[in-house]
């Protein structure tokens, strides 16, 4: 399956150093918005062995039309910043590229956009796009749902540095309609992040914990997303949506 | 909804202090195999204060015809011994009475008899009717169903005296299909009991633990199995079973 | 070693259990501030098999002198409440009978109190008497002693119902140096008591974990303090005072 | 302070990075076994920014002697491989310069060399040379001194492809006198690196738990190390040894 990346922040080098490791996908290209003296490859930059092509491209030498042309793919993943989607939305859709979208925070334009895009190709949107913490989310929802009256708390742990609660704590307490004040956040040293769902009952405690090792994680929920997407009609997708049949299986 | 309760051992007594104390339920009467020298009512014998006739017979004071007769029940739950479904197993599926059983090992000779009985009456089968401890088989299953190729440890924590691997454990490792050499066992103190399933992806990990406070678990579990097969059709059933409709509700 | 214990409450009560099944120790009576309609021994009422007269008395039927002269201890342990030390501390220096006492909350004028009689018998003072929770208070107080600006946040669970942040977690912050808001405080369902000091490195963590399993942890921290203070001078002492030459015991 | 570092595999690479980072401390150069094309700065080759020298050297280019007369230190810290002490250490001790040892495995010779050297200058050494470990092992220890029958067992976590128990791990179960059989080993995805050691008591349990986040925790150990050693006499130390009067400093 043929990638090209938009982004080469901390999260895409780590996504792009996820694809170019993964023999089942290839990284065509990667475009950054900032400017770059000459073009390198990604694989050269990030001192990965790989085969794949992956040159980074900025907007000063290519437009996305050209890029998209030059260098057709299957997917589009993004992880630069909320805008971004203005720039390669249509022109993607309209070559019936897949889209997946890690940004984290989108607006109510940019919710609108998605949808529209939607009506002509595959489109994916989770602002934490990791396997883990999406597993956690619907995993707790489920506990939830079967003891709705059941004590739930949630602790999150980040590095001192990390300002406000955590997004995905956020996104947790709303899945389980927590009040804020039931979200813990510690701040110390270098935790890189841990979020623990504790689910009290009288006699017995159940905790699901989430534990991030580096970004890379990222990439691996990336291209999850990416090839659960695969044979999927057009249309607006979530994490969950692609979770779902999985817990549909277990039945047969 | 009218209770009577086989065996009164550890876990006995802890299912009935539970019974006793929620008004949903009432304790009709408990079935001892060992004589009692008079017969006590559950309540005063436990220190509750409850309403609940729970008398205490012993098989030498009363046939099971006679009570059930007498103190006619809609569920009879079973914490006593193997051999116990063969005393009372009958009389339960003739009159309807649902049987809820949390009886450790059976072999196939009391399998094939569940299955019978199961033809006249709605029968439950749960060797660990811990809400939490079902839960975390059921998670862990889903994770294991998306990643099948995810490696998976467990660790399980127990008091000093508890001799070999836990049975809770040893089935955890069944339905995820791992070997006897991922499950790692600690012995120490006095821990009442710990499971803990480990996911390891390459960037980020997930756990799933269960920890026991007290033997009342296995009350409220039995109580939610009750209240949950209230309205199903005569057949045989495990915690699965009853779970596997919250998992389903989630798609709406 | 013969013991007196004052308090038959919950915590009371699990002390009594503890000291019943120890042969090192006798109790020889406990004292309540309740009335009792008649005598029982301590070892009937919680249905311990032991040989330890163990008589539960009410300051109704009897005094402290009476009680003292008849049944003669070398230790007192007081579970009972702030003002018993009013009732039985004189009396008790009097006869140099060691005095430990496990209470929460001491004002001044009892604090004023302890010290006058510390200097005629050893006095021992601890609010929160386990062995566990005292070890780390003193272990977190020496790694922030080798590392003063480490990052440190405390969190601690316990069953729903309990009101405002733990005593105890509020002392470990005192120790440390932290603010109440790097208290983090979780309310679930029936856990029992969980302490955790998370200590936060730039490329590491150090986490100390307590976790209470029962009220019985008082019983055997009292004993631990009744075998440590038996050669001990007169004076008044804290946990960490018995428990510092251990410390310096691994200098040899 | 003048730091020379022996050794530019994964670790030291990681306390190259710390060096570089801390403004305390000055890193004059790199000694590697294996020949280099040309000569870099360790800042240049791991992009960091920093004013120091740490010029990348190779044995084929220089002798340990020319290094030590063209650019002294004050501290030589070793991240190579076991036979390095053999290469540097005369050199070293003829100018008075302190040794820092971080290799795993010395055997009897080594350790003989080690404390010849230490006839003539300062020498430390410690195979695993981050804070977090080693305050484990004291605090552990301190622990089993004071109640020396609980029930201990040691959890290790590792990335799946770590073979045998970890040498960590090992070192625990020889300080704390415990079998091989309590060293219960999990190896799953890429978790860095964790060491908990439980101690089970009847009421309680009390846990301390490591984490490692990245190797950059080894470069803040050997500093840690380096500073603590700076008004040290000339002998031969271990990580214990600059800990204990921590320990000491508490009594006051």
């Amino acid at each position: 399956m043929k990638i090209g990346l938009i982004g080469f922040g901390k999260a895409g080098k780590a996504v792009a150093n996820v694809i170019l490791q993964n023999t089942d996908f290839s990284l065509e290209w990667v475009l950054k918005n900032s400017p770059m003296p000459t073009i390198f490859s990604a694989a050269e930059f990030l001192g990965v062995n790989s085969e794949d092509q992956g040159l980074i491209y900025s907007l000063e030498n290519i437009t996305v039309d050209e890029l998209l042309d030059m260098h057709p793919v299957d997917v589009i993943i993004d992880f630069s910043s909320t805008d971004s989607i203005f720039v390669y939305g249509k022109m993607a859709a309209e070559r019936k590229v897949t889209i997946i979208s890690a940004i984290s925070h989108y607006g109510d334009v940019e919710k609108e956009l998605l949808r529209e895009l939607s009506e002509e190709t595959t489109v994916f949107w989770s602002p934490n796009i990791t396997l883990g913490v999406n597993y956690l989310m619907f995993a707790s929802g489920l506990l939830k749902n079967i003891v709705p009256d059941v004590d739930i708390e949630v602790i999150e742990e980040h590095f001192k540095a990390k300002e406000g609660v955590s997004g995905t704590a956020l996104k947790i307490a709303e899945k389980l309609d927590l009040e804020k004040e039931n979200i813990n956040s510690v701040r110390a040293g270098g935790i890189v992040g841990k979020h623990e769902v504790v689910f009290g009952f009288p006699y017995q405690t159940v905790r699901l914990v989430h534990e991030s090792i580096s970004r890379e994680a990222f990439g691996n929920g990336a291209l999850f997303a990416a090839r659960e997407l695969a044979d999927k009609p057009k249309g607006l997708y979530n994490f969950e949506d692609i979770l779902r049949p999985y817990f549909e299986l277990k039945e047969g």
